[in-house]
């Protein structure tokens, strides 16, 4: 994807600033038209506050439109590949486009009794979750009633353009999109930090196996060079992170039992906060170890 | 099985003594039948003694039939249903009765090369293994020279015999031939055991699936009734204990991100000391926890 | 003391009854008085609970008589040595008989304003209690009205009786009157329990220096073989546990920082519940430690 | 004390070279006279470098001389307020100037033993040590045969250099002469960082009393705003450090028991190295805790 800077967004004949952003609203270039005229944005925020108000202001019947106009998450549109390259990107980030068939079937399922309640497709950002996630939000907003439902519609709206933003725009500010995901083992035993250390993050699912979405080995700090997932956000769901640590032990020569009474140490746990931080760390002697959400 | 007391073993005619004990020693009543003299024992370990020092006096030629009377492991025997009952019994305890056929071949391939460097079929303690363990123990005693596995084998039937008299003879004493695994959660949140939590043990395999062999919940205490083995070997192998916290801080009511940070804890370890006490508790809060080998 | 069987105190004559457990009650044998007839009692428990009713079922004039009848704690009675042997050892026990002037005048002008607002000395059970925390009792109950402030005497007097009882006699059952604070520490960079480390338990007080109240050593379990306080209650207080951790890695040749990180490692907690058991146990290598109420 | 820029002692003349840095050797503006013809030097660890390697030039009485230009620690300079600033600085710094009578005459007595074995008075990089330390180093380097403690003597003098060209000259590098003591609370109960929680850090001492070094307050992210100890060495000692837990968890709310059970925590350990990065911090809940060497 190319990307453009705020200040030739600022710069830029109107043509070419809807050209730029005019597809952050799925199928509605009429957002980026409402605001063209404000320029210059001082910052992305500005753009993004700029465009949410332009929705706001809108008749109900385009906010309608708008909201129609998103594809269903892993829907027809999805199967014959005629959804916008970012409806694609985005539904292929929490697995839908490797979906079974009795997952299929449950998402077409939900798709119908959705559209059927409140008459738009189900909008979800979907960068944000895992697959099991999306469909725990499913079941959830089934139960809400239109009026609450169709603002959180517009609320997922808003996410999904604050991503798309973020991924096409450089400017001087962040929005408030990426979460951050680390660890740090430290080896209690020696008393420093474990460098070396082979770690595998994996995204588990209630159905299925578990999907590697990160590998990486501690440097001498006992970090990752790069957070496990970071510069955007971590999808709401189940993972697991892998260490493995008898391989490590054996390495620098400290005694074990045989065979090690820790080898591979898994910690399991959620996250809930799409755009927090989650420090998983790791200590660790042959015999102990101890974990906890960090900061 | 019908068990009998070490006072009635003492007071037994010598028909008797051999129809109790005789079989201990896997087709070889001769090994009863050189200490019946010698009686009465004044505990089991005297008895276990007693016939062990009778193999050592004996032929090395009645030494290598009493090794070569024992069935291979997986073996056609087994297979055909003709072995001891005792025999069929240890190797059950091992999976050794529900192998696929890759294992099958691959117990078959080593008993062969095993059979034909030394002379004799491939004994081990069963009930002190898994059957990675086992394999791993093939692998291993392949290895070595003759005179060192003769002597290996004598060792391992023993070990056997420990167990079958351990089994059968009720005395003031105890071989030294049981284990115990246990664990204790402690709510560190709240300062108090944490009870009603339910716990799952499974035995893991490097193929295959995990095993569940024991499932307990937690009393008052925050410990099982009973320890998760106990009352025999621990197996050699790879295991892991699972406990249900998010269930039990949903229960009394602790705050918990949604999804909760923590759910299903999993401890992964070894047990490298079949006759060991392995302690593996949990200190844990909705945020962090820790365990390690205690005593 | 002498201690009597519950046995004999049933079968005893009426004066041997009154002489065994007469002056349980301070100054009112008339408690034991009129329970002599009740017997036999199954346990302690139903003589204790026999004489509490005696008490509650007497007029309030004798249960006034009661209550003044104890002395001042740290009063004149106690400087001129006129106590009963009972109330001086419960006194001492707190450290109430090694006061400071400042200390003294403190408690003689609580004693007094006691008096004035309530018509009674101040009763307290002192075996329950340190010295810091008496003052903190007298100003709290000072806060009390008479009617609330005449019951907790009354539930004071009870626990002082049940204390003397549980010292005097020797029954099958015991009376809830016993704490327990028990250590044990496990060496996580070896993997087993750390024995042979000396450790010593301070009462501290916010005035005035720590005094040792136990010094053991641990043994192979890593456990002291008895309690550091067992067989009475524990005084609500704050205490100080040091672990002698320096010297312990030393002698088993662990590889330690000159000076090692850890040496004399100091955890100060406080008891709440005399009769609870406080199990605070050390997690350590030469780099790390844990500590947490056990159970 | 001035500073100047590395660039501006490159530019300047030779008499301001001198006037700059020729007293960073104690007496000996000649070693920065044998260095000036060298300039320009790239950065500050060059122009250490120089100097260092002028010393080692020099004839054998020049640097014996060097040597015992040096006062005496805790000398008769000292109390006649003699030595140069930069020596009555350090030695202050380890608390040198607070001497008790009976600390004076082992420092007396150490530094005629001293002079009289090796013929110089004893050096050492006094900001590098805790006054227990310095005793402790007497000890050991008493032991010393003369040519080896000759090196160590110098190794010192040039310590004592590299921090005061550390605090002089302003570099685009910085002399690896700073250590850093830091600390982080994370309250493991609520799975967030412990903000507002107040630290003292105590210097220990053999003798006399505990010394607070550095007070502090954790902020949102429970940790302080700058280190403990930061920008220049850890003296070599042991420390306590105190957190203030009661407070922070009545502050927020968190049910305890009455006293509470954990209140202020020590935390005690020893400085070995004083150039390293000494990460001490604290998991905590109302019921339990944890500390390592972190990194």
């Amino acid at each position: 994807m190319t990307t453009v800077t705020l200040q030739s967004l600022n710069a830029a004949d109107k043509a070419g600033f809807i050209a730029a952003v005019g597809d952050s609203y799925e199928h509605a270039p009429w957002v980026a038209e409402a605001v063209v005229g404000q320029r210059p944005f001082a910052n992305l925020a500005a753009l993004h506050e700029a465009m949410m108000a332009a929705v706001r202001a809108a008749s109900a019947e385009q906010r309608m439109a708008l909201l129609k106009g998103h594809p269903d998450l892993a829907g027809k549109a999805a199967r014959a590949g005629t959804m916008t390259a970012d409806s694609k990107a985005e539904q292929a980030s929490a697995g839908l486009d490797r979906l079974s068939e009795a997952e299929y079937a449950t998402f077409h399922k939900n798709n119908d009794a959705y559209r059927k309640k409140f008459g738009i497709p189900f909008i979800v950002c979907a960068r944000r979750h895992s697959k099991d996630s999306i469909l725990h939000q499913f079941e959830h907003r089934l139960r809400n009633n239109v009026a609450a439902e169709t603002k959180t519609a517009l609320g997922e709206v808003f996410r999904i353009v604050a991503l798309r933003l973020d991924q096409r725009v450089e400017a001087p500010d962040k929005l408030k999109v990426h979460g951050r995901l680390s660890t740090h083992v430290l080896d209690t035993q020696a008393g420093h930090p474990a460098g070396g250390v082979a770690i595998e993050l994996l995204e588990l699912a209630a159905h299925g196996h578990p999907r590697v979405v990160a590998s990486a080995t501690t440097n001498l700090d006992g970090r990752t060079d790069q957070p496990l997932i970071g510069g955007r956000p971590i999808p709401i769901g189940r993972y697991e992170l892998r260490f493995h640590m008898g391989a490590y032990f054996t390495r620098r020569g400290a005694p074990q039992a045989d065979p090690p009474f820790l080898d591979v140490i898994p910690i399991q746990f959620a996250v809930a906060e799409p755009e927090g931080h989650y420090h998983v760390p790791l200590l660790v002697t042959p015999w102990s170890y101890s974990t906890y959400r960090g900061s």
